[in-house]
């Protein structure tokens, strides 16, 4: 049998992930893929082939043979997350409450944010939901994951979902990565682990081109953001995937359009835009006490804010060409005040 | 008073819109807004000074002029259509039932699809949430909006929503063209015109730079979708609203990016992708009798769709650069089979 979760392309995954929860019809996959009909029906004919799946004139279906490596590539029995309420327009994590009760208990001793470092964590909610999405794309189980700054910890949440094959965090601040390593071996998390890294150092030869997705959630200065893309970016394999946050707040349409233009010079195609997906969870004692513009500048006397308002959308991207980084990985760079500081930043502290 | 619906910018309106349904805190307005803090804080300033908005200590709220003003600026009272279901994370349309029903009623008698024109339909469904999404994003009440190609009938349920305040449809096929027009005759949609134009055309001196709003579900070459792209966004004002579908079924990755490079090109950002938003009844019957390729190369024998399958992500793109569409406005180009089809085509005739 050649097929096994370290050679199933996405489609592979996608198809028979889809046919594991219940019989499907030719249009069914088409529905379900994220690839070309070319492709997709190239990926049926190779499954019908290779006896993984068989087909009885209306539905496909798993063979027991077919069954037999689900169960090797499946770490958890598939559930769509797509919401039924408004017609999977918009995903849901419940599926993911368990994780998400789970992982807020284990975070209960989290290092506390410190704003000067711009870090600023997005929600509970707003990791599960990441999850959610994530594993809707295809982008968790069996993958190698890399994030680049981890205050959220999502690395930890990603962790405990048994979905991953592996997750790095690469993160400056030291408390964090002891935090997480800790975290890694108190729970018994193999697969896990924490780095010292700051975005302007060269990249280690071992991490270049070796992960399947990298989920970053960046400054938001054009220079900062492309510094922190061009590491992960050079540390992606071929189609590799890429998460990030990117809000109205502290960036305007034209500072995303030449973000996203870095992007495509990259290598990158954006394949989703979830508008204000991610919520954060600032504290709202720095809020009004730390000088930040969006307070000092409102013009009118201020409560404390009482809920979530600082917002990102979500991106994934996918590379599609060759990665080209526009920091080069072999070379150290120092950006320092311009790495976090712009005339929009209007949440940032320098 | 200098404030109207005419001279409202895209945030004056969220502001205002949002605040019609209840008190906002500022935190709760940053939230709302798609705009950077810098924008939206100047916006509240403005409002706070010319007396359409007061501000008790913690809320903002509507004053009695404010009041006054949103009388004519809201067309309907103001709904919001996030999902509440999966935390807003979609967009549910049962804010526009009784359009859809009234929708569905009016264009009982339509007429039948020429795939040879490359005609596919999005279905009721998809016609309605894209609505409710324009709407969302600002995008529909008192604007100016054109579409090129409207098999889909969007332009009758846009018009008989009331909000809009022009449509206008360039469409290639005199049969649907006089449809339109009879229906807003009988109906008295005096905010409704259809113009006969093949997308290959020139465009008309009076067309240009004059739209607020771009809809168009194009033809899936490159060639053809920035021909389709071109056009509309010559007809687009400054900081213009550009909405399309593109498939994953006939349009890999590598193909996207290609199109999304020239969609930057012409000085579009992407501000959101929402992946298989979009879902069409093509007629089962000719999916299996006109020879398409997704039939003739499935490599299995088939049953007729009984669903929905083929499906698009719907983009929206707003201009953030002066519009420089890559097909001349004043020129008229000759594809021919260029702009139909390209190896990637499988649910297209030519």
């Amino acid at each position: 049998m050649e097929i096994n979760c370290k050679v199933l392309n996405k489609t592979e995954y996608i198809i028979l992930r889809s046919l594991s929860a219940s019989s499907k019809t030719y249009w069914d996959l088409l529905l379900e893929s994220f690839d070309t009909a070319a492709n997709t029906i190239a990926v049926i004919k190779k499954l019908l082939q290779e006896n993984v799946i068989n087909y009885d004139g209306k539905y496909f279906n798993l063979t027991e043979e077919g069954k037999k490596i689900l169960k090797s590539v499946l770490k958890k029995e598939y559930v769509d997350v797509r919401c039924k309420e408004c017609g999977g327009k918009g995903i849901n994590s419940n599926a993911f409450q368990d994780l998400a009760n789970q992982f807020k208990e284990v975070i209960k001793d989290r290092p506390a944010a410190i704003p000067e470092f711009d870090q600023g964590v997005v929600n509970l909610e707003t990791v599960i939901n990441r999850i959610a999405f994530m594993y809707h794309k295809g982008d968790l189980e069996n993958k190698d994951i890399v994030l680049i700054g981890d205050d959220d910890l999502t690395s930890i949440a990603l962790s405990l979902s048994n979905l991953p094959n592996k997750v790095v965090v690469l993160e400056a601040d030291e408390r964090l990565v002891n935090y997480i390593n800790q975290k890694a071996r108190d729970l018994n998390l193999k697969n896990l682990e924490a780095i010292v890294y700051n975005v302007e150092w060269k990249v280690e030869k071992d991490l270049l081109n070796s992960f399947d997705v990298f989920l970053t959630d960046p400054v938001e200065t054009v220079q900062g953001i492309t510094l922190f893309i061009s590491r992960g970016c050079s540390m992606l394999k071929e189609k590799g995937v890429l998460y990030f946050g990117l809000t109205h707040i502290e960036a305007s349409y034209s500072k995303w359009y030449k973000i996203h233009r870095n992007l495509y010079e990259m290598g990158f195609v954006i394949t989703d835009i979830l508008d204000k997906f991610q919520l954060y969870e600032l504290n709202p004692d720095d809020i009004v006490s730390k000088g930040y513009r969006v307070f000092t500048e409102a013009g009118v006397k201020l409560s404390k804010p009482e809920k979530p308002w600082y917002n990102s959308a979500f991106h994934r991207l996918e590379l599609v060409e060759k990665a080209k980084p526009l920091f080069d990985p072999n070379q150290t760079y120092k950006l320092e005040r311009d790495l976090y500081y712009d005339e929009e930043a209007y949440v940032t502290l320098y």
